[in-house]
């Protein structure tokens, strides 16, 4: 939309997006850092910079010092990570084990709702058990990356009482681990999953039933997110809604949960703030790394962005519900 | 949600919502007027009052005088209809011709999502040529719901320069009328279509693209309804995005659609404003009327609403998508 949304009258509010500063504190994530090979209507990417620790630590350190753990293969390409580094990354926990690198293979059709899965090759990641360097053990924000909520919970167990933690998790992992990620709903504060996820989980079709199964499980929050249809956020206490940007054209959109999860911890790590307003912003922010990371292949875009273009968007994400304020005067 | 969506913070702002009083214009609907019967998961109704004219006419009078053109049969229990009367809406326009009523039987699966429709008879609707009474010809504001856009384009033929013209429509018009349906796209000023319709229509899947191929056919205003997931409004200048109310149960989505246009189209006629922000309040109570409309069968949740009840939803909408102002202070 760019111009479109920009209107009408533009208000000259405090910024939601500051960029990383001395204050924001410290975010951990454990995730797959992999090979992409994807396929669009639009085009095709080759063994490209991929996982879910990859997006997420590229849209976090848009807002806060990122930490990752994670395991490569031998094979692995990795000054394709310069950029991160660059970009202040700890790759630190990125451990280098004898092997293939994680590849995942997969294709989009015109509808780009779902990828359908072409090959999955887990390489080193088959026998990945997380180890936090101990610099890592006190990051205040935690985010358990989709990976087995055996190893989320081992996480768990090294980090010294983080101020959030939060995980992702798939339909793979309800199936084939539901108690372990049952044990793991009772030791997170907030979980991200999307509406086919969270049915499955809670076995609810209804997404204020399924959202309050998983409030009773442990959580104080759940993420619901719905793709081209915006994400839910619920507490005991109040359910807040954020649109998905309606895009021109989503080009692929690998990464976009994952990328939405990095704004999302990376607002709450810039601010330290845990209100309600704060976390509903968080939403927001999460929103609009999603939004960015669709429009190009990899993170790609996430990298090239910077903080005006973030907060640009953030404005028009005001703009696309404002129907109160700041348009009633 | 209820009591969970009131907070955070409720902010004591003007209501949006204001009882019918004399200033509100009229608001004429051309449509449907029919006996439903309706499987959900939750139960069963026989030949209870349907039709996109009640439905309509039931949500716009909690906001404006509300004219009905249609066509019942000599069968029609038109007892049924005298709750409607009772509010207001006058029914000099609704014609009883010899012959039976259109009854339409539906069923809806667990999800809710889509009607199988299980039997359509159309009786005296198949031969239905609307006639304008003189007395409602100056109404200010004209819906012409869902019927063979030929029959729309002659409504239009026969009023008086409305303040503004909406329409509706459905797959079966787009297929078999589609030359007289683009007509009507340069004599109306806003359409309402679903998210499939809308595809279907202007063959994009990408609904900024789609919205703009309408756009550029001449209605000012498009609306895409997404159900559950919420509405769009999209305008040259700007769009503007109102989510579904999360309701823990949907009983009876049947009528959904066009009591979202009796309260949009009521909205502006009760404020007189086609303001942009009176615009984005109509499509919020649009969306508040349409979350009454499918608790329980029928109309009788529009029925048995009133002010108070609508002016909390619209709160409740406000707080959904609250990450400003008024939390921001």
């Amino acid at each position: 939309m760019n111009s479109s949304v920009n209107t009408p009258e533009q208000h000259a509010d405090t910024p939601l997006v500051h960029p990383v500063h001395k204050a924001a504190s410290t975010v951990l994530v454990v995730g797959s850092v992999a090979l992409d090979s994807v396929e669009t209507p639009f085009g095709r990417a080759d063994e490209v910079l991929g996982g879910s620790g990859t997006y997420f630590a590229s849209s976090a350190s848009h807002f806060a010092p990122v930490q990752v753990v994670g395991v490569v293969g031998s094979d692995y390409p990795v000054d394709k990570l310069a950029p991160l580094e660059k970009r202040g990354v700890d790759l630190a926990g990125l451990e280098r084990a004898e092997g293939t690198s994680f590849r995942w293979r997969g294709r989009y059709r015109h509808d780009l709702n779902s990828a359908e899965t072409l090959e999955t090759h887990l390489g080193v990641f088959s026998h990945f058990a997380p180890k936090i360097p101990e610099q890592f053990r006190k990051a205040p924000f935690v985010f358990l990356a989709n990976i087995d909520p055996r190893l989320q919970l081992q996480v768990l167990d090294q980090v010294d009482s983080p101020k959030l933690v939060a995980c992702d998790t798939m339909n793979f992992w309800i199936e084939s681990r539901r108690p372990e990620l049952i044990e793991l709903l009772g030791r997170v504060d907030l979980i991200t999953l999307n509406d086919g996820e969270v049915r499955q989980l809670t076995e609810k079709a209804n997404l204020v039933h399924a959202a309050r199964w998983i409030l009773d499980r442990g959580p104080k929050h759940v993420i619901i997110k719905k793709g081209e249809h915006g994400a839910f956020m619920f507490t005991r206490e109040s359910v807040f809604f954020a649109p998905a940007y309606p895009l021109e054209q989503v080009f692929d959109p690998t990464g976009a949960g994952d990328s939405f999860a990095g704004g999302f911890i990376g607002h709450l790590a810039s601010t330290n703030d845990l209100s309600d307003l704060s976390m509903r912003r968080a939403v927001v922010v999460g929103s609009a790394m999603g939004s960015f990371a669709v429009e190009k292949f990899s993170n790609t875009r996430l990298l090239e962005i910077g903080h005006d273009d973030i907060e640009r968007r953030v404005q028009e994400f005001r703009q696309l519900v404002a129907f109160d304020s700041p348009l009633n005067t």
